[in-house]
């Protein structure tokens, strides 16, 4: 039994920042947000590897007391990205994607996961997204998507559909002005909200994230990183964060949704703070516990 | 005796947004800091406009309790600007300037205004400002300044020198990255601190504003606005409501001056809810007080 299913890739990544590069470095929505997930409950994994999936990666994911029967091990390669951020470190050059075995992914959701309350649907397409809901016992108790601006632009009637069928539909500032044609971020959360979804959070890079509802509206800054080591995974590991952190609670109210925000955004700055999955490996529920803190200080007046 | 001197410009505005227009209303930097801090206490201009400034402005203005000594009446036409805001309401689009009396522009601080403790030093050339800061009869208690994109590209060195003369030198993220040549607002902010500021303030649009000290960090939120219906003004009002409120409070403490930047916050989003000056005109100390309630409310967790 998992208490959090989370589906998304599993990948290398290749990357380059301003401050670095990395070769090969262990990647993938899924890994990061499950890495995240475990710092507060027991997450399993719906993903595909190919054959060159090192042993060290699945014994460290097994470490953190993370699942991987949902994990197919298929021929062929993993999934590899490689990428460069410059000057502006907000927005990744994409320099080489080889899909590999995630073409014609089908994912298989294991028994052992099917009645889990808390689902995350990492970054895939929204089709392979819906197959993994459908495959569940029941409605989770909560849904979170993602999404990107890739499947935007290739078929946002199914995007909208995904969000349509989340509780949380999470997305960025971009996404979120592009999904909806608006300029005001404000008018785009609106938009979620009226899709039938009770929550709407929209992340805004290093300004942080606003969360609204019919009845409530939160903005949480970001935290002042003075040097973004490399933001990728920055979005999965709040995902993992927050989904984790409601699901250990069980607390859907409105003021532990903005706690969970926050306890997101913490993990996500210290995953920005180094490459790869460096930081997430490293940080503990104290290291996190202050960092929240001084959140708090940060929007004091 | 007035209790803040601003200098900034006069002018008339011909602007398009998203939600409408309006021609030749009342603009300029001077205008909306005076307006906005008269709110609090009594300031006295020091600008320049021409033969056509017609005299109900200048009647609005006095019935604002603001000091008119300081605004040279000149041969000639008043500065003019047409703009218009698109999709991305943060950047106006410039079809049209005319500087008319505020070419060769020589500012004369009257007698009245020299001993004032608070100077604001409005959008105007390098040399204007310092020229006004040297007229000073002593050093003010404190030196609000702001500057452009366009004098940083035209002379760097000079709007780095009214930085160090400033105690507060506000510009937006954009002037920040370029006047320092960073990426991050972090250490843009850790540059200005160097300059002998005691405060850093940038101020970030729809995403709010920051502001650094040595021993402190502040993260305010933008007020959630559906609509932007006219952003010009919106950085004046909120440096005037600013000195405005540290000038009424005589207090600059690190806590009064998070209280300030929430006041001058929820007046600049006031101000962008209307066009022109119309909101400027309305408001009352209640709907400030209203507003920076819901700012609190917006941050809690």
């Amino acid at each position: 039994m998992v208490d959090v299913v989370v589906l998304g890739s599993m990948a290398f990544d290749s990357l380059e920042t301003p401050f670095g590069k990395v070769d090969m470095a262990l990647g993938g929505s899924a890994t990061y947000a499950a890495t995240a997930a475990s710092l507060f409950v027991k997450p399993g994994i719906v993903s595909i590897v190919g054959t060159d999936f090192p042993e060290e990666h699945s014994k460290f994911l097994e470490s953190r007391g993370i699942d991987l029967k949902g994990v197919e091990h298929a021929e062929g390669k993993t999934f590899y990205w490689k990428g460069k951020y410059g000057f502006d470190i907000n927005a990744a050059e994409t320099l080489d994607v080889q899909l590999n075995v995630v073409e014609g992914f089908k994912p298989k959701v294991p028994e052992e996961y099917k009645n889990a309350d808390y689902l995350f649907l990492g970054n895939f397409e929204p089709a392979i997204q819906k197959s993994v809901l459908e495959q569940m016992a029941k409605r989770p108790k909560l849904v979170v998507s993602d999404t990107m601006n890739y499947y935007i632009e290739k078929d946002r009637e199914a995007v909208l559909e995904m969000v349509k069928l989340s509780d949380i539909a999470l997305m960025n500032d971009g996404e979120a002005r592009q999904l909806f044609k608006t300029s005001s971020l404000v008018e785009a959360a609106k938009e979620i909200l009226k899709l039938d979804s009770k929550i709407a959070i929209i992340k805004k890079g290093e300004h942080g994230c606003i969360f609204m509802t019919k009845d409530s509206f939160f903005s949480a800054p970001g935290y002042p990183l003075e040097k973004v080591v490399d933001p990728t995974g920055a979005g999965d590991s709040f995902a993992g964060t927050l989904i984790g952190y409601l699901a250990k609670t069980g607390d859907l109210s409105d003021e532990n949704v903005r706690k969970a925000i926050v306890y997101a955004s913490a993990v996500a700055s210290y995953n920005a703070e180094g490459f790869s999955l460096d930081n997430l490996k490293k940080i503990s529920l104290e290291d996190i516990d202050k960092r929240v803190n001084e959140f708090k200080k940060i929007v004091e007046f």
